[in-house]
């Protein structure tokens, strides 16, 4: 089968997270990635920590697959050969602040005029627009000043940092779609576009809910632990084992639940028959469920609830994730393959986006040394020469 | 300007959060979004809470500018309608559980038959593929099982859910990548394609760094709080009005904050002198520089930390996101247009998709009534009879 993105030929500038994480995905759906990295040092993840057999796995875990050249973007030499990779990019990605790409001849309004029909996607802290275009910021900056972290935490308690990268991964993410919107558009209408993505912007989206209290009501949500702020049960429990989530949304769910539990007198307590009063008596009532819940291991509960048709479900740490049977069957933990002559096996996520028209990855290409494909990608673009690009 | 999906047609049968969340990003992008919704009730989420006006602020958080046509697709006058406008559509969305559309006739297996070029996206809890294939989730399940609230959270204490509701909305915006990698590659190979996504698999791709320490370690990371995990300092911090966050990576970041704070002597304590020795005494430093922060508004220490270089910002709940100047400026919050007629004017996210190619999107259509535009949904199938579709 053919992939989606088959014969797409994407220049990827970025470095660190949210850039790497789109071409990662495009890189799925088929597009051929070649990474161009500064030289001696090339992308900074490639020092980050845990190493593996002298490699870094954080590096590994974004940047599998992809073809590596180092380039000095001043030097006169590896700015040819950068030009001739633009002469046969559909897409360029880079992360630099806003500025970097024009000193260096390269920005947007330079190339369009030379490649028309070349899509130029940018991801920043604050976007290339705005009194702070330009600023930088990390994740947690985006997490921060973006309002994710006033509403995640403990009940009562202070804001705690989203512990999966939001602040750079929802911005990849939204490169990855504009970027595909623009190759639909490109097909169609014969020109590229400039996608420009900030990190602050992309928090907003994502937080529905909470603009709508603000928007409507004056007042900002605050952190609710792990539990949801209007509907009871819906939150962690207690087990012998660990911890799994109860997820009982109406009173049919709920009278379900301490039935399957075996507390029955619970569903006719007067504290607790409608969705309103076991809001109001939500640490008595979690109380009073985790005296059973306690007594057997999460399986038991997961089992008896599930039987019970109550949503229910495991709270897994990573470990277990990777085990998990469900996770397995989708393939979405799979290895990387070492390198032709040696270098580590790595473990990776797998492609999330299922689509009958690919075939499964199952395993992932190995991960480049920096520069390792240099020989390769000047082959390619020798075999190319003459060639009419996109 | 010509938009990126200008001309492409979503029948959309999802309900809730993370289909429409997909939707509207497309719909930003310039498809027309028709809204299938069951008749009486419509959407589950035109119910939720908190209401403005009479109507549910949520429900137009994810929803304005849809067309809406209540249909009932056990009945035969409907199933007509909505067979009529499967002859137009690009793409159809769903999120029922596994085999709800196969019992009505309206599974891909059936629909591809028909419509070869059709692109037919879903969201389901775990998939439609493995051993929970039809399982429900809910994001709360999606959280939890998929290990980011086990990495969210007090440091030493009990996991806590992402404020925002990532266990549907990952899974809503790599539904939007799937269709959109599919939009490219029906134009051209012409051929549509089923896109399955699974709200469990979309958790693991964006806890890159914990897979890469599990995997690598065998041990799984647990919550820290508000700080990185290693790297010192690199956290929220007290002012005197508020929260606000230092990400100083280095050492010379970490001179140049103690020299911004007014306390140039913690830079030469032997306690802070590297990384290692920073994050082995976190509480102690954090005190050291609460005791200076605490002196000053945010504003203040925001202005010298930036004069200084070391990245900072403020820590803001969703009322202050709203006044953010660059969020406004970057019209990331917008009014959305009431009915003609009449209808309330609700604030909703602005797009964070920002193309070269496309206008800026200032103000949303109007929130649709359930059923709101059936007569224009069916006068345009009249008027499109005997067009060829796509």
């Amino acid at each position: 089968m053919t992939k989606p993105l088959q014969d797409i030929v994407i220049i990827d500038l970025t470095h660190v997270l949210a850039g790497p994480f789109c071409s990662n995905t495009l890189g799925d759906m088929g597009a051929k990635v070649i990474k161009v990295e500064r030289p001696v040092l090339g992308d900074d993840t490639r020092q980050f920590l845990p190493f593996f057999e002298g490699e870094s796995a954080y590096f590994a875990a974004l940047n599998a697959g992809k073809k590596s050249i180092a380039l000095d973007l001043r030097a006169p030499a590896d700015r040819d050969i950068f030009e001739r990779l633009l002469d046969r990019a559909d897409v360029v990605l880079e992360n630099y602040r806003p500025g970097v790409m024009e000193r260096l001849g390269y920005g947007w309004e330079d190339l369009k005029k030379i490649h028309p029909r070349l899509i130029y996607g940018v991801v920043s802290g604050f976007g290339h627009t705005g009194p702070e275009a330009g600023k930088p910021a990390y994740d947690l900056v985006a997490q921060a000043r973006g309002g994710v972290m006033a509403i995640t935490g403990e009940e009562g308690g202070n804001p705690v940092r989203v512990g999966a990268s939001i602040g750079d991964i929802i911005a990849g993410m939204y490169l990855t779609q504009g970027v595909l919107a623009a190759l639909v558009q490109r097909d169609r209408e014969g020109y590229g576009a400039k996608v420009d993505i900030s990190m602050l912007d992309a928090q907003i989206p994502i937080q529905e809910h909470a603009l709508a209290l603000a928007s409507t009501t004056g007042v900002s949500p605050v952190p609710t632990g792990a539990r949801h702020p209007s509907i009871t049960p819906f939150s962690t429990y207690r087990a012998a084992d660990g911890f799994f989530v109860i997820a009982a949304g109406n009173d049919a769910l709920f009278v379900k639940m301490c039935n399957a539990i075996g507390r029955p007198e619970l569903a006719t307590d007067e504290r607790f028959v409608t969705n309103a009063t076991r809001t109001a008596n939500v640490a008595v009532l979690k109380r009073k469920i985790e005296v059973a819940t306690l007594e057997q291991p999460r399986d038991h509960w997961i089992e008896v609830l599930e039987a019970a048709g109550v949503p229910t479900g495991k709270l897994q740490n990573m470990g277990e994730v990777m085990q998990d049977p469900q996770v397995l069957a989708r393939h979405m933990v799979v290895p990387v393959k070492p390198r032709p002559g040696g270098g580590p096996k790595f473990m990776a996520s797998g492609n999330p986006i299922k689509l009958s028209t690919m075939e499964e990855i199952t395993v992932r290409e190995p991960v480049s040394k920096l520069d390792g494909d240099r020989a390769e990608v000047l082959a390619w673009l020798e075999a190319a020469k003459g060639e009419t690009a996109r």
